[in-house]
């Protein structure tokens, strides 16, 4: 048993949807989450930048004695993880190998696609992680450039004519592949699930990488006896590196829950 | 006559609609750009996030031997500008003042508008500077934030749906309220002059932030007889701080002319 809290951090609110998948799956667990809203979005920067800002952003979290870090981000965790796991001694888990791998239980004819932003796309690593599972699967991917400030600005209800013709151009293209299994390759992406889910059809299985990460950390704390006392009741904390009212006025719609404390703002190019 | 280069810097790519009016107008000057585009949006950071960012760009610019400043940043412009002319013994020029300028001297109703990013419009600077000039001008504010996102991917052109809703939108609830002139607060709104004229009406007068900022360079420029030799060829060159392929193929659109120098990548959080 270990009541120290699992630290989760992303470039800015996405990884608050991976956070109200742990806090259902196992809600006797601290979570202390960072969210560097003064830097996101990283998708568009370039490799070593987005290994310095993970590198801060480890360091940071680190300042609490944490059992376990989260990267809720999809692009850090393309790009960076394996230096960041050599470089940590508590486990650092992404959300690229979970999803594949559910995506490779889940895919009956081979075909998956992947949707994530420009540079998650770019470092090839979904496909890399899929074709070292199965190498006769084929993956499709398209990058998503706009999912992540339409979501931030709220456009991500069906029947917005924006993010439905939006999500119908970046998807047209991946419904005549005959995918029928689709990666969420960011975490802004499952408070779209409605609205990709009525252009891919009933027959295209959405992957959510926040869910799939959460129960990959549950698998591993379980598997080291790592879990909370289940009598508790776990409290989620909150960091942000800028301004903490937008990321207030926005977290309630990625958690699907208010936010009990506050949210504390931190320099994070001082770490 | 001064033929040493003008240094212009932007949170991203937006600063290059300035650039473009500023060789229109002064084809014999050296121009020296840096866009920040690995920390671009500056809109929605905080103030003393936006004034760091500021005094960086300015030390990278400042290494070289240059004559004056242009902050074709609307949020710099609005949030940094005194303490940057305080700190700096070059003429710094902001997007903000010669606006309002014109702006003022545009409006026979003195009902005037202004759209621009987030951080801009909190600031109040543009109401301030236009009451400064004219107390009796009542200015109505609207915040854009898909604005840029959307410029960036390329959606700027009438009839595009997308850009076409979230125009009528944002600029719906100004057309109501008898405003005979806009103020396009951000160096990326210039693209979006077609869509914005379709919504407003040909009895609105649009502002446009770069092209007035270029104006005041050249009447400063002018006025200490710091204009380049008249027979010369000005050149303009390019930094970003960050993935110079996207720079490049994104900079035609804004300059609406090839690059003739390549991009070079600087690491800004060095300065």
């Amino acid at each position: 048993m270990d009541n120290r809290p699992i630290g989760v951090f992303d470039s800015g609110l996405g990884g608050l949807t991976a956070v109200r998948e742990l806090r259902r799956m196992m809600p006797s667990e601290d979570i202390i989450y960072f969210g560097d809203t003064s830097r996101v979005p990283y998708g568009s920067r370039s490799r070593e930048t987005i290994l310095k800002y993970a590198r801060q952003d480890t360091r940071f979290l680190r300042g609490f004695d944490l059992k376990a870090i989260l990267i809720a981000c999809g692009t850090v965790s393309t790009t960076s993880l394996d230096t960041l796991k050599a470089e940590n001694d508590i486990p650092m888990l992404g959300v690229v190998e979970p999803t594949c791998r559910r995506a490779v239980a889940m895919t009956k004819n081979k075909r998956v696609g992947l949707i994530a932003t420009a540079a998650s796309v770019r470092s090839g690593a979904y496909e890399r992680t899929i074709r070292a599972f199965d190498p006769t699967i084929e993956v499709i991917s398209r990058a998503c450039p706009l999912f992540v400030p339409l979501v931030e600005n709220g456009r991500f209800r069906p029947g917005d004519v924006v993010i439905e013709t939006v999500a119908r151009e970046y998807l047209g293209s991946l419904r005549g592949t005959g995918i029928d299994t689709l990666i969420l390759g960011c975490t802004h992406y499952p408070l779209l699930m409605e609205v990709i889910g009525g252009v891919m059809g009933p027959d295209v299985t959405l992957i959510n990488a926040g869910e799939e990460s959460a129960w990959e950390m549950k698998r591993a704390l379980r598997a080291s006896d790592a879990l909370a006392d289940p009598g508790r009741a776990g409290e989620a904390a909150f960091y942000a590196s800028d301004r903490v009212e937008d990321f207030e006025k926005l977290a309630g719609m990625f958690l699907q829950e208010d936010l009990r404390r506050s949210v504390n703002q931190i320099d994070i190019e001082t770490y």
